[in-house]
Formats: structure tokens, C-alpha cells, sequence
């Protein structure tokens, strides 16, 4: 039985008390949170329970096993680096950390000292991503020769990050959840419509061969789109979150190519168009299966997923598309392995 | 009476010839085509034509005032060229030329012989854009902040051109119609999944002041997407050219700003959300608004919104799109004032 | 302040506690279920109500002003005969009874004692009838010439009522709320596919005038549908209530008549196509608001739209329909002025 | 070589003649309308055909040895009468004929001479409706318990037809082509919002067993919609015209019942939700296919799916829904075996 402590009592805080509370194996023993009284309030529901203002209470608690951080990003890596050297197992709301070399350092602490640290890019464990996945992983689909993500609404103009920070999370880790290859350059460019804060931005990354990824994150949209399509050399998917149930469409689409016997030189295109399926998705609470994992990894001493390394993959490419960002689009490289 | 001449009579100049027979003022009198068959097939439904294979037989026929031009894009320059040398009124299909550096010549020809040199932007006359553009200039809409611009679908490879002539024409066509503001520097990054020719392409125009444009064309898209997002300081509008019949949606959506009266630093948002507007959308060919205007622009001498200078501020765009692309992403300037 | 006890504690009753419990002016005291497993569970969540298993209990107890119950159809009238008989108002999940006769016998019961009866026909309260009712009450559709509702999905299959009972008091709820006109006679139609309970049924309510309204339930469709079409002399609307922001879309289309100057017997018909327009929805609980109107109508004893004589139109319309769907679509009168 | 004359050259006459023309196996000879520039204007494109404003012409030449038939219905059956009498093979527009008796004295007729007779069902040679039968025909979706079925839009207001006649052909065509049991009765209801005629309708076709067929056809809509829901046993079926692509989807959903254990009398439901799969359509012009059939049976002397007696089968759903809307909703009983 593990006990685990939740820190931060905000918007996602209170999700992760209530999955957590559901889930055999753990307890949720402490809340924290800077505001006594978002503590308390959240308190009131889960009476056994017991709250604090100060995270060190709970590191310094010998009882705790495992912390989830669900506190503003800047914040993540004092509070996870304490957490570690106190020997706590870290479940960090996405991303991991505000810079690379952060997670870089949380990512190494974590591995020394033989602890668990997830980040929660929830989507990785939604029932369409792991579908996804699974056609990927099957062949199904062929090499992927592009992804193209589109993540916009009228959303909350967050002060603290930029809308770059904020959404691509989410998109950055389902591509390099899906992706192989390895990630070589970025550009983004991004526009602050109103004040200093870009709430728009389109990001490309370019991996090895001819395979773009590129995000389109917006929070001044006046339509909400959640759509990945996926071109693949043998199928093409198109994934749209906001589907009620068939969020996911494989089509049987699609370009052979050949040479062309009367020349050398040239290629010919053939071009293949079929059926659509739509499979069954899983409808299971994706942060129930984050929280699971992240519990199972404490237990088997295996790495989830979304591990310390997956997450520090996603900072990798947010900082670069950050330095691009600042430089009106300009390619920033990113180191071979890392 | 116009007399008119189309050369090219392959995928878009049949439609040319169908729209001049049906308008008053002018006549079509020769069928241009290096093909006799294609020509006489095309010939068989307009009986008062006359056929050829050489353009230079309709240069220099006297009883020629105008031509249309609806041939590969690297003859657009040599073909118009010698028509306006020749006299005559110029109508060519999208893009301009191949270059910035040929249009620019097209267009100083044609001003210099006081010529009508037109672009086939047919989409600049589509009841959609009208509207759009009526919306614009009435105020409606506020401040363009941004325009976001997808037009993918399972299409033809070209082996002339690449994905970014064949088709980022219309969306930057539209673009530059819409924007009063001067466009700075231009990024693309393209992918050539199969040969040597990108069949995908995105493209960032960052205009003065923050506003962004991008596009993302694509010949290997498993569904067919039309579709623009203009995000207004005041209102915004979603264009989907699919849709049957509500094309624009306007949203009483957005953001407004005003600083915090307890921090001078700080900015406050206020989000706005109310009705959404669907004007009905004139359903007028487009093709024949642009043939009359072109017809209007020769007996008036005051030039359409599709003139020599509008195509020429499009391919200026294109090349410096092509030009980032090939250096991956580079940031290309644009010369001020061009 | 009014203390209020809430009668059935499976589906629907932990909803009606849940928005008792925020509203002023009330306070949630008693829950009663059957099953004390099912009260105690709901009890924890709510530590100030007591629970019971006799429905006596709450009656007997003066200290209760109002009850909520949320039980299956056949036990609504001996609960609310006892509940209205002890002095109480009382709120009662739809339909409001199983017969006319009941519902009737209710209705007057409750006026004799000078108590609220009221029936939670929740869509009523919702934001996108709310608006629909505001434009024709404000003319702009002009007549309502008909409306059609269609209410079907994989449902689940009840074992006490059919599908006509548990989802078209929905739609002619809605019906009844709008057209003011009085019904006439109503045929259905309806098939058993498993079983011998009704699992899909058509429902035809003609009107005083030209007007018709016709429904379609189903529990055994692919696909969920939530749609009405409302028909208009002026204007015409659709409403999709799984649409998440544009519910309500107000058509500017339609047909005009007018006599041939031509011929004395002769009509002819102009046709309106203009603009679309999707008004901005409140998103304000239903539920909440049912509620409000609930304790509104008990403070100031004038009924709210949902009373029982609104109740009691929509069993008249079930039951004819039911005796009509028994006899393979007779036509069932409806007795004028009931 | 088959000599074909179109009769009527009005709204569809010139499909015929477009595709008649295309076919191999036949030439169309003549064009015959009441109104002489018509015919004369279509004759233009079709230099090889003759004119005449007398059908009597055409079924007086020995040359001609089939005829289509696109004119109002009400002359279908003098027309089509007096073309088998002279030993023409007829290919009628839809419905057959005007009434029921005289659609069942043309297959009579045809039969005794050996003639082939055909109704224009075009929908029955579409890709989508070939691509349900085959799934029917497989067993794929199991018994068919209900098809329901939708053809709405802002439609043209006939003078000499109502919507029943006008739009409910297709539907029917459609149900009778799908289900294999026998029609037992029909009721109808209708509206006539302006004038006489009515412009919407539902109908109910109740088929031996279960088994219910049921339409909703109108004018008068803002929105167009042509959507077909297929309840199967084992799966169900979408069938949306107005997709570009995915026309048909394929639910791999349902209802499973078993007797409870517990309980001789009770029944328990299970349900299945799965896969949804869209087939490939063909896309195949279906006129094209229709004109094809109608030259094959001629040849072969095998009626094709459309023959007489299918036209037949449809006329007398259309009479019976007519004498059941003008009756209030009445059911109409059809003879078995008619």
C-alpha cells in the first residue's frame, strides 16, 4: 500500500486526489497547497485526508511514498528535486520541467537514486493513443511520413507560460510517443496578439528522412479543433479528439510509386483509395491509467511510458521551438541522441 | 466586341472558353493547343472557333484583342510576353509566372503599353471571399491578427511543380487580397515523400505588426480540407469552402484587454462569446466574375483586384517560400514596398 | 426556507440533491430510497439529510415542506396523492404520471390544497428551448408550420415502460411548450424488436391547422440523434442539442405565396434563402433552473411552466399515443380543450 | 444496335440522352417534346437525333426499337401504353405510373409482348445502395428490423405532384429493393402549408413481422438531408447521401437478448458496441448503369432489378400512403401477395 501525497490543489490537483482515492494499492494521505483553504476545501470530500501550506511537510513526512505535482511549471523542479533527494517516487503534471537542463538533472536524480518519475502526459494513455499506437506498432499504416497537429480554441490566456508551453505538451508527446526516429531540427514562430504572452505559435520538427511533424496550438480560436492527421506510406489516419466515438478513421489511402519503364528518370504516382475503418476505442479514464502505471512502475521498478526520459524528450523539443520562437523562426538544431 | 483567343485547351481551358461564350462583349475566336486533337476536340463544341498549335499564329492575328493563357506555369512568361509585345490584353491562369523576376517584367510590360495583365485568382471572386473581404473592409472583424489557411487533400502529384505553385496560389491570393499589411519575411519547410517534387508544404507570412499567416498545402491527405480561420480583434471567421452552403461563420468571439487597476504591470483579459453568423454566400460562378472583370478591366483601363500587381505580390510570396523551403526553414525577407 | 426531501435515490434523485443542496432558500433533509444501501451511500456525500426506507417517514414529517421524486413511472401517483394529501409540494420526476386519469386526479389534488405540483420536463430550462421559445414568441418564425423531433442512440432497454414513455415525454414536452395550438388526435406506430416492449416508435400529433408534429424514438439506432426541425412561415430553425456550442440554428429560408395575376386558380410560390444565424446559448444548469422555478412557484404560488397542467397535456399525448400504437396506428381523438 | 428515342425533354430527358448517347449497343434516333424549342435546343448538342413534338412519330417508326419516357407522371401510363402497344421496349422515369391499376395493365401489357419494361429506380444503381444490398445479401447486418428514412430540403413546390409522389419514390424503391418481406399496410400524414398540395408527408410501411419501414419527405426544410438508418439484428447501417465519401457506415453495434436464468419470464439485453467500418463506394454515374440494365434486359430478355413489377411494387406503396394521408393517418391494407 502506498501513500501518496498531492501537492498543489488547483485545477488538475483535485483529479488526481480523486483517481488516486479509486485506485487499489495507494491511499492519498496529504494535500498541500500555498492557499489553506483550496486545501481544506478539497479536504472536505476526502476526510481522511490530512492538509498542509508547505511541501516540505510532506517530504519530510517518512510515511509518504510518492508525490504528484500539479503545481504552475516553474515550480516543478525545486519541488521534484526536493521530493527525490527525500526519496519520494514523482508524478509530474506536464511538462516535466521549464528547461531541459531541469529535467535533464530530475531525469539523472531519479535514476540514481532508483525512484520513479512520470510525467502525466495523459493523452498517451487516452484509448485513441494507444489504438493509434497499437496500428503504428502493427505496420498497419507503413512508415509514418508526417504528423499534423492542430490544438485551438478560445482558451485561457495563461500568464505564467505561453500558449506554446501550455498545449504542445500534449502534442509533442504523442508524437514522440508514435515517432521512431529521431528528432533534428525545430522552427516555430508564434505571435502575442495581446500583451507579452504568444498565444499562438506553429512549431515544425523534422526527424531523420523526410518525416515533419508540425503543430498548429492556439487559444484565440473562435472554433475548437483537436485533430492529428497521421500520413502514413501504406494508410492515413485522422484523429479527431472531439469525435464523440469514432475519434479515430483509418483510411485505406494513399501513392505507389514506380518507375516508369519508358524512363529512366521518371516516377510514376499511382494512387490507392479504399475503405475507412473506424475501430472501437477503449473509453477508460486515461488519468486512471496514468496513475496506474505510475503506481506500477513503483512497484516493478520499470519504467512507464511516460517515464522521466519521455518527458524530458517533450522539453527538449518545447525548448528548442521556444528558442526558434524568440528568433522569428530560425532552426534550432537539436543534439544527435539526446 | 472583344475578340479572345485561349491557349491551352487542357484540365482549365475549356473552362475559359466555356465562360467567354457565354458573356456579352466578347467573342471567342481561336483555340490554341501544341496538341491539334485536344484543340479540335474542344473545337467540335464551339464550332465558330478556329483551332492551332502555335500561339504565334494568334499573336499575330490582328482581329485578337485579348488571350487567356491556361498553359504549364514555365511558358506563363514567354506566352504572355509576346501577346503583350503583340498588342494584346493578357489573362493568365494562376500563378503569374515562375518568378518574381518575370512577373515584375509581365507587369512593367503590360503598364508600359497600357495592356490589361490579369491573374486567374479565381477564388478573389468567389461569393465566399467577397464576403469576407466586405466583412473586412466594413470593420466587422476589427484588426486582422491572424489568417490560418489548410487546403490538403489526396491530390495529383505534379511533375512540373511542386505542391507549393499548385496550390499555396489560391490561399495566398486570398491572403494578400485580405491584408492591407505590408508582408515582411516568409518560412516554409516542405516534405518530398515520394521523388524529388514537395507534396506537402508550410508556409509562414509574418506581416507587419503581429500578424501571422500560414498555410499548410498537401497532396497526400487522406480527407479533403478547404478550410481558413481569421482571427479579428473584434470577431472571427471561420471560411470552410466545403461546406455546402453556410461557407462563413462569424463568431462574436474574442479577447479583450485592460490593464489591472491593482498592478501596473499586469494585463487583464476579458473573454467575449455571443452569436455566430452565417451571411448567405452569392452563388455566382467566380470563373465568370473574373473573365467580366478582366473584360471590364480592358474597356475601362482601370485595373481589377487580380491585376499584374496582385499576381506579382503572390509569386513574391511563393518564391520566397520556395526559397526557405529548399534552405529548410530559413527566414527569407522580403524587399519593403515590393 | 424550505426543507426538502428527495424520494428515489438510483438515477436521476442524487441530481436533484445535488442542485437542492446549492440553491438558497432550501435545505436537502430527508433521502428515502427502497433500498437503505442506495440512501446511506448518497447520505455520505450529504451528512446533514437522514435517510428512511418508507416513503411515510418523509410524509408523517412536518418539518418536511417539499418533495422530489425521482422513482419509476407507476409509483409517481400514490406517491404524490399521499405526498400532496400530508401538505406537501411536490416536484415530480417525467413523466407526471402513468395515466391521464392519474395525472388529472393530481393536478386537481394539488389545486384544492393550494400546492405546487410540478413536473421536471428539464429541457424546458434549458438555454437552447428557452431561446427557441423567446424567437417564436418574438414573431420572427412567424407561424409554426411543423415540428420534427428525433430522439434515438443505443438506449438502454427499460423492463417497466417502452421507449414512448421514457423518451418522448422529452420531445412532446418541448412540442407542447412551443405550439400553442391544441392538439387534435395523435396516431403511432411502434415495434417490439426484443421482447414485447416497444423499442422504437413514430409518433404523429396533428394540430389545430395544417400543423403537424411527429417524433421518432429509439433505443436500438447506431447513432446518436438529437435533432429537431421547426418550421416556420417566416423562419425556420434546427435545433441539435449534441451540438456543444451552436444548439439553435435560425434559417432565413422559407416560402412565399401569392395568387397568379395570371390565373384565378393559381399559386405561386417565391422561395427566401438568406442568412444563418446561430444564437448564443445560456449554459446555465437546466436542472439548476427547474429546480429555481420549483421553490419560485411555492414561495409565490404562481405556477411555473412546467406545472402540473403541463404535465398532465404531455400524459394525455402519451397515452393516446400508446393506445394508438397498440391498435397499429389508429387514429386517437384528443378530447377538445383537455 | 439498339435505336433509343427520349420522350420529354425537360429536366431529366437530357441525362438520358446524355447517356444513351455514351453507350455502346445503341444510338438515340429521336427527341420528342411537346414543346418544339426544347427538343430543338437538346437536338443542338446531338446533331444525329431528329426532333418531333407528336409521340406518335416515334412510336409509328419501325426504326426505334426502345423509348425512355421523362415526362409528368400523369402521362406515363397513356405514353408508355401506346410504346408497347407499337412493340417498343419502354424505360419509364419514376414512379411507373400514376396509379396502381395502371401500373399493373403496363406490366401486363409488357409481359404478353414480350417487351421489357422498366422504371428509372436510378438510386438502385447507385455505388451506396449496390454496396447495402451486398452487405444484406452477405448477411452481414443480420435480420433487418427497421429502415428509416429522411429526404428533406427547401425543395420546389410541384403543381401536379405532391412531395409523396415526388420524393417517396426514391425511398421506397430503396425499402422494396432492402426488405424481402411483405408489406402489410401503410399510413400516412401530410401537410399542405400553402395551397393544396402537400409539401410534407410521413410514411409508415409495417412489413410482416417487426419489421417497420418508415419516411419523412419535405419540402420544406432548411437544411437538406437524405439519410437512411438500417436497424439490423447483427449491425446497423448509416446511410448519409450527402457525404462525399463515407455514404455508407457500417455499425458494428446492437442488442444481444438472452433469457434470464433467474427468471422464466424475463429477458435479458446485452449490448455490443465495436468497429465502424465504411466500404469503398464505386462511383460509377448511376444513370449510367440504369440505361446499361435497361439494354441488357432488352437483349438478355432478364427483367433487371427495376423491372415493371419492382416499379409496380412501389406504385402500390405510393397509393396506399396517398389514401391513408388523405384520410388522416388511416391504415391501408395491402393485398398479400400484390
Amino acid at each position: 500500500m502506498r501513500n501518496v501525497a498531492v501537492i498543489g490543489c488547483g485545477y488538475w490537483g483535485p483529479n488526481l486526489v480523486r483517481v488516486f482515492s479509486t485506485l487499489d494499492g495507494c491511499t492519498v494521505r496529504a494535500l498541500c497547497d500555498l492557499d489553506p483553504e483550496r486545501a481544506a476545501s478539497l479536504q472536505r470530500r476526502y476526510p481522511a485526508t490530512r492538509t498542509c501550506t508547505d511541501a516540505r511537510a510532506v517530504f519530510d513526512d517518512p510515511e509518504i511514498d510518492a508525490v504528484a505535482i500539479c503545481t504552475p511549471v516553474h515550480s516543478h523542479y525545486p519541488l521534484a528535486r526536493a521530493a527525490l533527494e527525500t526519496g519520494k517516487h514523482v508524478l509530474l503534471e506536464k511538462p516535466l520541467a521549464h528547461s531541459a537542463a531541469a529535467a535533464e538533472k530530475l531525469v539523472r536524480l531519479a535514476e540514481d537514486r532508483h525512484l520513479t518519475l512520470q510525467v502525466d502526459h495523459t493523452f498517451i494513455y487516452s484509448g485513441a493513443v494507444r489504438k493509434i499506437r497499437e496500428i503504428v506498432d502493427g505496420g498497419e499504416i507503413g512508415d509514418i511520413l508526417y504528423v499534423d497537429s492542430v490544438r485551438v480554441n478560445l482558451g485561457l490566456f495563461q500568464s505564467d507560460v505561453n500558449v506554446l508551453w501550455d498545449l504542445a505538451p500534449h502534442d509533442v508527446s504523442i508524437i514522440t510517443h508514435l515517432v521512431a526516429a529521431e528528432p533534428r531540427w525545430v522552427t516555430a514562430v508564434g505571435s502575442a496578439h495581446y500583451g507579452r504572452v504568444e498565444n499562438q505559435a506553429y512549431v515544425t520538427i523534422r526527424f531523420d528522412g523526410s518525416l515533419i511533424a508540425h503543430l498548429h496550438v492556439n487559444w484565440l480560436a473562435p472554433v475548437k479543433i483537436r485533430s492529428t492527421l497521421i500520413g502514413g506510406s501504406k494508410r492515413m489516419i485522422v484523429y479527431d479528439d472531439l469525435e464523440p466515438s469514432e475519434k479515430i478513421r483509418v483510411y485505406e489511402k494513399g501513392v505507389t510509386m514506380h518507375n516508369d519503364p519508358a524512363s529512366r528518370a521518371r516516377v510514376l504516382v499511382d494512387y490507392r483509395t479504399g475503405d475507412m475503418f473506424a475501430p472501437y476505442i477503449d473509453k477508460t479514464e486515461p488519468l486512471e491509467r496514468s496513475c496506474r502505471a505510475f503506481l506500477d512502475a513503483i512497484e516493478t521498478g520499470v519504467p512507464s511510458v511516460t517515464d522521466g526520459r519521455a518527458g524530458l524528450a517533450v522539453v527538449r523539443i518545447l525548448e528548442a521551438a521556444q528558442e526558434s520562437m524568440r528568433a522569428d523562426g530560425k532552426r534550432v538544431a537539436l543534439a544527435p541522441g539526446s
